[in-house]
């Protein structure tokens, strides 16, 4: 039996620092059909929350490093301002939104990264995704709405990559769906020239992939990014879209679409 | 049929503010047999925040006055962190919690207050609460953990009392299970005499709760949180326990139990 098809959206920082921005496209994902899920980053409102009181964001390679005093301000700004935000908004756009961390219904299990050369502090690396219990939020119409918050069932919460997540929830439920994971993010897609923004490359396969690292095409911040999905579609995830704040919209068509053939 | 029994418990910020406290009472309260609910207040780290963001807390009899600012901190604070927290740390306890505001799967719709002397500014009156859903959590073993953050589904967030919150709550499960809700405040109960904490009325009736009333024993600040319980029982909840943080626990034997009869 064809398998329902589920789709499962990330929205980074920034749709997320510019509130008419992430109002309009709340309206697009609330608009799709058949089931969904949204996974959110966070944002410079952490940061700001973080300077208001005395903390100092520190970041190693991109990743920002988690102290008990940052992991408080992370959990109230991703999973108490900016979640319930999000899902206020999609209740008023008629979407049955529902906010979670990974601890709540044990959804999204974690365990501190294990230090090698770095201590990222109370940073999490995904075990396990609930998808039972995300899968019965599902069959009863409401939308399951994650921030970057996990737990380790130990009583720690944990900052967690929302990338990460996004992937790891998108293979988690497809032994049950059809899936297809959606990445926006600041550009239109995987561009040939950086330069120009709208050189879309429109279809990469894994072979694709391989060609466009060597040539150096794929580099920096896209690298991680594109690993983890392809990752994603190796583990069963059917395909996955990478564009900008217009992905959702039926009228767009200039997208990258990542497939493992 | 006899229904099952449902207990429902708040908690407000004498046992928040104090971590040991908190964590030893989500010990018994996730001990507790069968379906349960829990509803938390706030406490003083929403003071704390606003102050570090420069705010100045307003209160007006008792409540807190939420203009835009204000229910921005009590969402992160009440939703972010301490419900987080509790709710990490009832995962750690095999309590299978999930944390809610009212606007997550539109469990608790509310208006802003209407203005009559005082604006209260972003603060809820509850409207309605989405018994079907929260059903569908208890019947997959999964335990509601409510802060006291509601919506309008217009989109607006709203800052609401915990202790209506809760009976609300107890009033709109009471159709599906037989209820108990159980208050946790600072003292053992009702108290006879003000100076002498061990001189709890075990039992108040309708008829006794007037009595009290016109002999100056219930007063003051005891005064909405018991209408607030008589209005429960009448609206169909069994039956209301008052106590301090061992109020779960199954030796303690003082408390005040109200009832209509």
């Amino acid at each position: 039996m064809k398998k329902q098809l589920l789709k499962i959206v990330k929205i980074g920082g920034n749709v997320i620092n510019d509130e008419i921005a992430l109002f309009s496209f709340l309206q697009d994902f609330a608009s799709l059909d058949g089931p969904k899920i949204l996974v959110h980053g966070g944002g410079k409102k952490a940061t700001e929350v973080s300077s208001a009181m005395g903390l100092q964001p520190q970041m190693i390679n991109g990743r920002r490093v988690t102290d008990e005093a940052t992991v408080e301000v992370v959990t109230m700004v991703y999973a108490g301002l900016l979640n319930k935000k999000i899902v206020a908004q999609l209740q008023k756009n008629n979407c049955n939104a529902i906010g979670l961390s990974g601890a709540d219904a044990n959804c999204i299990l974690a365990h501190k990264r294990i230090v090698k050369d770095i201590d990222y502090g109370f940073a999490g690396d995904v075990d396990a995704v609930n998808s039972k219990f995300i899968n019965v939020l599902l069959e009863n119409d409401v939308t399951p709405v994650f921030c970057a918050i996990t737990h380790d069932k130990e009583g720690q919460l944990l900052n967690t990559n929302a990338d990460t997540i996004v992937s790891e929830v998108a293979i988690g439920m497809s032994s049950l769906y059809e899936t297809e994971l959606n990445f926006v993010f600041e550009l239109k897609g995987v561009l040939k020239n950086i330069e120009d923004k709208n050189s879309v490359i429109k279809q990469i396969n894994l072979e694709k992939y391989k060609e466009l690292i060597d040539a150096g095409i794929i580099a920096d911040g896209m690298l991680p990014k594109m690993h983890n999905c392809f990752n994603a579609l190796e583990k069963g995830v059917g395909k996955v879209k990478i564009g900008d704040a217009s992905l959702l919209q039926s009228d767009n068509k200039l997208y990258t679409t990542l497939s493992l053939k």
